[in-house]
């Protein structure tokens, strides 16, 4: 995400790692698309990628109630993720005490104020988080949660970079994270980048790697965590947090508060975007698609799933880590 | 597998289901080569596949000793899977009551017997396997067992077919089963040939399926059966069986007797074999490779896992189904 005084950057994340190209955003039905193809990807990158737009465009002399239209609009490009609902939400908001509508110079100063605090909720997880892994730990992780996700060094992956700095790290498992591969695409070319040891893996591998005894903790990300602690993620997540508690390791989930939505009680509240057949029979190359299965198999792609709250050992927020009790009572607290 | 009358000619698997190319094999070094791709595969037809050759080869001239040499040499092309080695011994002992060494002829004999046999266990299995299935029953299977695998009607895949021809079934949950894809380009293909509901997913969206509430029973095949019940299958069956005892979904492992190692008393003694780096960070396409990972991006890819007896809910094996107790029974005879 970059704005050049001029125009609104977005890096295409569909063509890493192997090309890295920037394409101009200038207006809603361009940032859904970027959203809907994954260019533009991580729950609170889309949230952040939205609210830069509708500063910029309110900048260019777009109303109030014009961009209160669009916000909708954006909502339902990913509707499981609810980082965007929750800062379209803050930059449009009236005025708590006043009552009145935003000026345009007043979005522009929200926008400037997610981004930064994006920047400072990213170290305090990294921080909190850092503190539950062994020494030489080996860690596995799930998509990608890094600096491509956030507008800081990430989640789940800033904490595992983190980690690394201070000299806890050992290694990473890296899912490859069908179908859309962001684990090997995306985490395999952060980690990369920064030097830290990892080893690539297809999903299916995590459990025996699991019993093979090379994993110390599992760290994911979130898309949304309900009231009680059930959250959505990656779909492969949930798998994920059955071995890890088969095998008795610690399952932890890395977020930003931007990340709870206090509407939702439970996991079955949450809805769960279906995406398009063709992304499970083949795969997007450079050249186009190749498509392995038969070309008219029927599919089921579901984008997400929900992890239940008992299979959570600990949820990193920027607030501390907290088992479920603790969550909840925060929760509560940040709900009264 | 088709033999002419003067050629033996192998199914190339890895271009299936676009296009359905048939090869010649006429030496140990070519079968070899073809089952390290995968050209050929399946634990039963890998070791089908080897005894027709040297059959062959015993009637074109070749000495037994060689024969034996060769034996060894095939044997070591897929460590994992024990069918192979089960049938090289059978094909080549000496008569167990003149102790003679076979004839050319004897091998032919031999050979025709184990393809006869293999077609007859497959048929056991199914009817045995059928009989557990519930009424409507929506089966999840992992990797290709069908009769691509085998000489008969398959294995795993073969019970889920009768069950279709007998009215059981409402339909199969498929899994890609990366990093070879032998469910999304074999088993899709296969059951879309027979006219068999069925729906795609990647492997990591099996927990979420049946958390949904949408799997009566993951039913898979094995590459070896230790004394003791546990088995190594395809990387990604342990995984599942994991989840499939979460959701107290039984788990059903389908293998003739001859996938039974009588000389392996559990699976930590099973080797697994470990493959090529590229299979993880791609694909092989039908214009090459395709990349998506790091060209460099470090990669563990084990070939199989070993699921343990206890998550096993039955045995369905050509002599019947058993649980835990009555497959080491069934074992023990077998050994005196």
């Amino acid at each position: 995400m970059r704005y050049d005084g001029q125009c609104f950057w977005l890096l295409d994340q569909t063509l890493l790692p192997h090309t890295v190209r920037w394409n101009v955003c200038e207006d809603v039905a361009t940032l859904v698309g970027m959203i809907q193809r994954l260019q533009v990807r991580g729950a609170p990158l889309i949230g952040l990628s939205a609210v830069v737009l509708l500063a910029l465009l309110a900048e260019r002399g777009k109303a109030l109630t014009s961009l209160r239209e669009s916000a909708e609009v954006l909502r339902a490009s990913r509707p499981t993720a609810v980082n965007l609902r929750n800062n379209l939400e803050t930059l449009l908001a009236n005025d708590a005490v006043t009552g009145e509508a935003p000026t345009a110079d007043c979005l522009i100063a929200r926008a400037e104020h997610l981004i930064a605090e994006d920047k400072a909720l990213c170290a305090r997880l990294s921080e909190h988080g850092c503190a539950l892994l062994p020494e030489g730990a080996r860690v596995l992780t799930h998509c990608n949660t890094g600096g491509l996700a956030t507008a800081g060094s990430g989640t789940a992956l800033g904490l595992i970079l983190a980690a690394h700095r201070c000299g806890r790290l050992k290694k990473v498992w890296v899912d490859e994270t069908r179908p859309l591969l962001q684990g090997a695409r995306l985490t395999a070319w952060e980690l990369g980048e920064a030097k830290v040891p990892y080893t690539l893996i297809s999903d299916s591998m995590a459990a025996w790697v699991m019993q093979c005894g090379e994993v110390d903790a599992v760290v994911v990300g979130a898309d949304r965590i309900a009231v009680n602690g059930d959250f959505a993620n990656k779909v492969g997540t949930y798998g994920l947090a059955i071995c890890a508690r088969y095998h008795n390791i610690p399952f932890y989930v890395v977020a930003p508060y931007t990340t709870i939505d206090l509407s939702c009680p439970n996991g079955a509240a949450i809805p769960i975007e279906e995406r398009d057949a063709g992304e499970v029979r083949g795969v997007m190359g450079r050249e186009g698609a190749y498509v392995w299965a038969p070309e008219s198999a029927p599919v089921y792609n579901p984008a997400f799933d929900v992890t239940p709250a008992n299979l959570v050992t600990r949820w990193v927020l920027d607030s501390g880590h907290f088992d479920q009790s603790e969550l909840r009572n925060c929760i509560k607290l940040e709900m009264n």
